[in-house]
């Protein structure tokens, strides 16, 4: 059978299998939050003609259904078809790739204190000779010369030997070699012909649930060369890290889900590499930050201990492994250095953030919060650290929500209401003045503006009587954000509750916290929030939500995507890297799903600020006005 | 163009290519000791019909000529011919498998006092199940309770945790792991699901120029299983380590040499395992000796600068690697421990050997040597071992000599000549009566015999008036040691002065090694003969050759394949192999062929028995009779 698209392209199709599945295969990928489970209505697609049997319609209007549309995933053709896939469910491939520009990520290296002394070095060594009355081995050679060289406990592992004897003898014995200093022990990693001290470059990666992106660092000065990254090609396989970890365990794709990271990895290296027409041997040391689970895919590690309960990941501080036996396409010998993580749901790209924060090293108490795919807190400073993750799901970054979406071009990212005539004013992404969705701040907008005029009540509940913009629709009752000419943009009343819950558990994370260590929120001296959701998020909006707890706004900190700026700060500094080590030893873990706190203050959460007014006195101003 | 074989395969060859190579990529190996040089004349094939090109005849005689014959490495076609292949041509690929019995190792093993401590550990384990409160990763649980049994350095390699979450909870938390202990720390190498102490086997493996021999051992109880031994692929690259590495760096054959020795401890490991029914799993350890070119060959290093001065090897001391990184089909993370190598020419053979001799233990100096395929000799005690390589060539294996072969079936191994009637007698291995060649030890006894006959003089020349067997041959005179009914086996003068410099130089050796530390062959108290010659030596006669010095009988022991016993020693004792280790240290090796004291050594011994008969008093008096 054959599956022929409107674009050109036939795909084979083999008997009973999903067109969802199909289309996977020929590397045409839909947007599927739900893993392919029919659950999430992304994945449409527009049968036009040719039999198909579909198991569910669930998600599909009426007149949806008679227009043919379909859910990818649930639907198998019967013969041959011919399908249109609408622009919104591809999973945009071609130009997905953005790369940046610089930091000055000098200067807050600088402000460590810490010296550039990279993760690998490079030792630059004249050997003598051999002759016949000098004839050990190569290797001894070499060994004895960085022992006198003051290098006391040397391993090697057996992979370096391989082109020992004609590399020593190409320059006449003038050689450089690549080490890395861990355990207390120089491991040689590589060795070049001749005096290599320079180029050396070290790629910095932050494997986010939704973003992948790569530094590439000139380890000699320091300096950022460039940025790439790419959305994580694991998103086919689900948003979150649940409905992988369930694609990984019961679809036997951890193989696959592995694949799809490193390949990631190695897209985004070959630009960097090509661009800037680096040799790729001078790449000398790989660091890798990621949650817990992204980890797991990362190491091709069995991740589904994770998901039960006591949520037990396979390790949380992993051995040094090397390029080669991961598939990375750099040097095969290259160190790959991984974060340590502290639990299954506090990973190593929290340990990077509060390493790049500084939690570590403030007298104030601060709160950490990354809310990106998921939502990890953490409270403490120099004495002290202990972290949360509040399982606030992805529906910010547009997950679960009917028109939500990414903060990418077409999404509404700015929302005002006027609050007498109630006339809307919307600011989309991008050129394209036609919105497509609403991402993660305009959500936040949308309810906190829909809330002051008196559209939303306290509970999410949409007022009919009060604008015009409030309907019926398929989901319940449902606010117009935007008119559109093909589609309106609502958001209904399970997006907003989808979204006080999220952010319940988000502001009970922080009250479940500072209780458990004996503090409040007027103890708390900053709050740096990272993750690329914080980009385009209104401080007072969020706070007038009940996400975010009513402090002077002096207090707030917007950081960006601390996991890679931590990993660019410990790819550059030995220093830096033992206080990752030290700040993941220190931190204690706090299992929230367990705690009757939480869940206290989680139900005391899904009003609109806060059942407890008195918290958000602005707020409460603002209401009575 | 296409070969077809009398024997009914038809092999497709490309333009230029001699029939050898054509043959080999058809997995047709002819004998072929020079590597395919044209200088054996060992891979002859008879030319039936077709045309072809030879760039050389030599070693063919003008009769073979015009029946067709041809040098297989020399031939090309030069359009499709017919070819037939005689059966002395092929190196016999199909029962080359010899299976042997268990002798009684354990005794040696008891002897020197150590404790059966394998090399390989078994660490059974319950852990304690995580819980929300005990929520540590599952390799920092094992990490603790490990600590906890009074493991203080423990490395854990990466590939480790691949099976970790899944085989910790798959008997309830119940474990068993597999660990070596090295550098003073325990490396981690496997784990089991349950209690699995028992069964846990070791394979040692002796890789031998010519032949390699594996020991399946259980680790439990020091009990050697069964053996297993095979001839060394490597052989159709060359006879001799040397031809090797020419094959090696000049033909590029180096991966294709690592392949073959893989290959042939795989194919033994596969027969042993299957023969006792074990599961691969049940192997823990892999212990490997060999001289120091086999040990690059078997690690795939380039063994280039062994062959030219100053005879420098890439490592002597070899990093553990893992069965998975050199493709030995066994559980892929089982450690493969190498002995330590001395020198170029002094291998991880020797050091086993002189662990099994015990050469190190000894207040008597003591003479090691070994005569295969290499001749390598050690003379020491326990406070010193002095070694060195005496290049004598593998004529005693049959390679370089006319009629040459292995002590295998059909070989003549014993020779007796008449002093009146100068009536020979000759014994031939297996149940062939019809002899195809003649063995090392058979050499031996045919110069010997013709010695004292006085058939051959004192310089190795053949007398032509004393007996009719002394005939013209292709390369001068030669001596008939049997009339086939198809072919004579002969002994050629050209063939005895091969033999005389081979026991020139190995006697040279000996001198020259005591002269270095000031002692002489009265100061010795004991000479050990390692190798699979020696089996079918006859002492004697080896002395009336010049070949061993003159001593007492009883100061002569013969040793077998010290090499393996060396393996299996090492695999079952920690001590042991700490023994090894230091035995490699404390061995200074002395370059003969760059010493004038050899040369002269050498010069003087190119004589029957010796150019100093007075050292041989024995033989000279039944020279005089």
């Amino acid at each position: 059978m054959k599956i022929k698209l409107t674009s050109g392209k036939t795909i084979e199709t083999e008997s009973g299998e999903s067109v969802l599945t199909s289309l996977k295969r020929a590397g045409i990928f839909l947007t599927s939050s739900c893993g392919g489970k029919g659950t999430c209505g992304k994945c449409k697609i527009i049968v036009q003609s040719g039999d198909v049997e579909s198991k569910s319609h669930m998600k599909l209007s009426k007149d949806e259904i008679h227009q043919g549309y379909a859910l990818a995933c649930m639907t198998s053709p019967v013969g041959d078809i011919v399908v249109d896939i609408p622009k919104e469910s591809i999973l945009t491939v071609e130009g997905k790739i953005v790369t940046g520009k610089s930091e000055d990520l000098l200067a807050l290296l600088n402000s460590t204190g810490a010296d550039i002394e990279p993760l690998s070095e490079r030792i630059v060594l004249k050997l003598p000779p051999p002759s016949l009355d000098d004839n050990i081995s190569d290797l001894e050679r070499l060994k004895r010369e960085l022992i006198a060289n003051g290098l006391g406990c040397l391993r090697v592992p057996f992979r370096f030997l391989a082109n020992l004897s004609r590399t020593v003898r190409e320059e006449d014995w003038n050689i450089t070699l690549s080490a890395i200093h861990t355990d207390d022990c120089y491991e040689i990693i590589n060795i070049f012909p001749g005096s290599r001290k320079v180029p050396q470059y070290g790629l910095a990666v932050d494997i986010g649930t939704t973003t992948v992106v790569v530094y590439l660092i000139d380890l000699t000065d320091g300096s950022l060369v460039d940025v790439a990254s790419i959305y994580n090609s694991q998103i086919r396989f689900g948003d979150d890290v649940i409905t992988r970890i369930v694609n990984a365990t019961e679809n036997n794709e951890l193989r696959n889900l592995h694949r799809a990271i490193i390949t990631d990895i190695n897209e985004l290296a070959s630009i960097l590499v090509s661009n800037h027409k680096i040799d790729i041997e001078s790449i000398d040391t790989l660091v890798v930050a990621g949650n817990t689970t992204m980890m797991h895919f990362f190491f091709n590690l069995d991740p589904y201990a994770i998901r039960e309960e006591p949520y037990i990941p396979t390790a949380n501080t992993f051995p040094l492994s090397h390029a080669g036996e991961l598939g990375i396409k750099i040097s095969r010998n290259v160190p790959v250095y991984a974060f340590p993580c502290v639990a299954s749901y506090v990973g190593g790209d929290i340990v990077a953030g509060i390493l790049a924060a500084g939690v570590h090293k403030e007298e104030d108490i601060c709160i950490f919060i990354d809310i990106g795919t998921n939502g990890e807190i953490v409270i403490g400073n120099s004495e002290w650290l202990m972290a949360a993750a509040c399982s606030a799901g992805p529906c910010f970054e547009g997950s679960g929500i009917k028109h939500g979406m990414r903060a990418t071009d077409g999404a509404i990212e700015n929302v005002k209401i006027d609050r007498h005539s109630l006339e809307i004013e919307i600011k989309v992404i991008g050129d394209d003045t036609q919105p497509t969705g609403i991402c993660g701040s305009g959500m936040i907008d949308v309810i906190a503006e829909m809330f002051l005029s008196g559209i939303l009540d306290q509970k999410g509940k949409l007022q009919k009587d009060i604008s015009d913009r409030v309907r019926e629709g398929e989901d319940g009752l449902e606010f117009v954000v935007h008119y559109g000419e093909s589609k309106d943009i609502v958001l209904a009343e399970p997006d907003i509750e989808n979204l006080i819950r999220a952010k319940a558990a988000i502001y009970a994370g922080f009250a479940t916290l500072l209780k458990e260590v004996g503090f409040s929120f007027d103890d708390v001296g900053k709050i740096y929030i990272a993750g690329g959701f914080g980009r385009f998020l209104d401080i007072d909006k969020a706070i007038m939500l009940g996400l975010l707890p009513e402090m002077p706004k002096e207090k707030f900190q917007y950081l960006g995507n601390t996991s890679i700026t931590g990993a660019y700060l410990c790819i550059l500094s030995r220093k830096l890297r033992n206080e990752a080590e030290e700040i993941s030893r220190k931190m204690t873990y706090l299992e929230l799903s367990v705690s009757n706190s939480f869940m206290d203050e989680y139900v005391s959460g899904l009003f609109i600020p806060h059942t407890n007014i008195d918290a958000f006195p602005g707020v409460k101003k603002l209401m009575e006005r």
